[in-house]
């Protein structure tokens, strides 16, 4: 049913059969990134919604196909949560008993402090966890928006609890470059702040200003759209992003978010103050300094290769204009 | 020198002598679009940056080119300021006595109730004052930036004072829609309202969100850059913006953005109580909420068809994951 067989295999792949938890955005790309990429002999897709069973029988996108989660990771020797986070404990719960030793469950949830929590109680000895969160991901959900190429030169955090088997992080390691991912290794405290200001607060902020616009009296929503080329247009894009995942990261990673958001809020307020009274001094500081993380982001890669973002590529450093 | 005769010209143009003050992205674009259209017989290109100057020499942008705006304004019966818009006055000040009757004084300001009040006093008699802002532009900045597509399927206002010659107001609209765009004429005032919100107030929280992730102790930059796909990298671009311009968006349209900020800040205080509460329905609901504004964006073709941010076309909305 799959070409696994097509490339020579790295240490520790393929897989022989790899379940697929929720076939979102995420998880049917991640189904057809392992069998582009040769990394799972079997691929089950698990969903508990038929209309997406459906979609991924149509676009054939693993070997079997179920809505019993019990059933389907039967048998798998790694298991992929790709489901909101909020719904990790639950199912944790249910798939528990029916791990072999040996098996790896992982998954692919924007925040880690949480998962780590929630399902760690829940596996049997001799499974082994070794969560996962690949930054990337666009603003579209359900099976047909996921593609092969989501992970490629994206980064993947693996976030292992303490006394987690060497060998079963490096199997996971080697699938995400398998799918053309850097992979970094942190705790999941760590990976929390980190994501907390990179995402979390950056969509925070997106579904506020979105919000704060359609509720003005003396702005039609008309002129909003219209208009929306001077800027805001960006921050509606992030703000298209899927409700119920992006719900569970707020409930789940509070404490950093309200922290960084703090920090964020202070900082609004002393640019507030600056426009106030009229410092333009330190407005044009601040405008300059943000250019250099702009620079670094580009030269690292991380914009040019957004493949569903389609950047420019060969962005030159801005000049100042003349007048 | 120009291929003004290639298309039948729209009523009240072509301009015989355009004057463009500020050849940056905005100005050189302009030219561009000038002669692209036909729309000018004469292009006159003014700066007081020699750099900037040698650059429109050598990408052949306008039929002459001087630094001295007086001379350059002399004979023009179209004059459009493209610089920073705290530097208008003392423009004003200095091409006003050099303006025929009959002469027009437009410009592409991203603020128009201090351009009124600051270039009106300057205009002799006889000279027309039609205040101009292409809602449109990229992060780049200066004469190699341009192009003249710029323009084309954006919105133009145009906020012409009181008692503005309708004669005038026809050719500055006919030269919008010459260049490709959409117009539509509003007071200075319910301009900046409406650009508060879709563009200044935006600008401001995505400088101040990289200011505050350039702060981190905890955080590296390089982990804010490695990890910036999680939603971030947007906002480092629009972060990238021109700082001189934006300084003096700020300081002139003091009002209307403090307005707005109070709203977003009321806005988030209740989204940071939700978290910190736990409100799960509270943020679903307004997740869901900002999606119809981001499908209005896209029906009015104001997202696919953004040249430089180069967006895939046919967005489908997005529909929920499953799991």
């Amino acid at each position: 049913m799959n070409d696994a067989s097509a490339n020579p295999a790295p240490a520790g792949l393929p897989f022989a059969r790899v379940g697929i938890i929720g076939l979102g955005l995420i998880g049917s790309s991640m189904a057809r990134a392992l069998r582009k990429s040769g990394s799972a002999k079997a691929i089950v897709a698990i969903d508990r919604d038929a209309a997406v069973r459906e979609r991924v029988a149509a676009l054939g996108l693993a070997d079997s196909i179920t809505g019993d989660a019990a059933a389907g990771v039967t048998g798998c020797d790694l298991v992929i949560l790709c489901v909101p986070v909020l719904a990790y404990g639950a199912l944790a719960e249910i798939i528990g008993p029916r791990l072999a030793p040996g098996a790896i469950v992982s998954d692919v949830g924007s925040v880690k402090g949480s998962v780590v929590r929630d399902v760690g109680p829940h596996l049997p000895e001799g499974v082994h966890f070794v969560p996962a969160h690949p930054v990337a991901g666009t603003e579209h959900s359900g099976p047909d928006a996921g593609f092969a190429e989501l992970f490629a030169n994206r980064w993947s955090i693996l976030t292992p609890p303490a006394g987690t088997d060497p060998a079963a992080i490096e199997r996971v390691h080697a699938l995400w470059s398998a799918l053309g991912s850097n992979v970094e290794i942190m705790t999941p405290e760590h990976h929390d702040l980190v994501l907390a200001i990179t995402s979390h607060v950056p969509h925070l902020i997106a579904y506020n200003i979105v919000g704060t616009a359609a509720d003005m009296e003396t702005v039609t929503e008309s002129e909003v759209i219209k208009f929306s080329a001077g800027g805001f247009r960006d921050f509606t894009r992030i703000a298209a992003s899927d409700p119920t995942m992006w719900r569970d990261v707020f409930l789940t990673n509070k404490d950093a978010v309200l922290e960084m958001l703090g920090r964020f809020n202070e900082d609004l307020a002393a640019l507030q103050r600056m426009i106030r009274w009229g410092d333009g001094e330190g407005l044009h500081a601040l405008f300059t300094r943000t250019r250099a993380i702009r620079r670094g982001i580009i030269a690292s890669g991380q914009e040019t290769a957004a493949p569903d973002f389609g950047r420019h590529a060969g962005l030159a450093a801005p000049k100042d204009p003349a007048g």
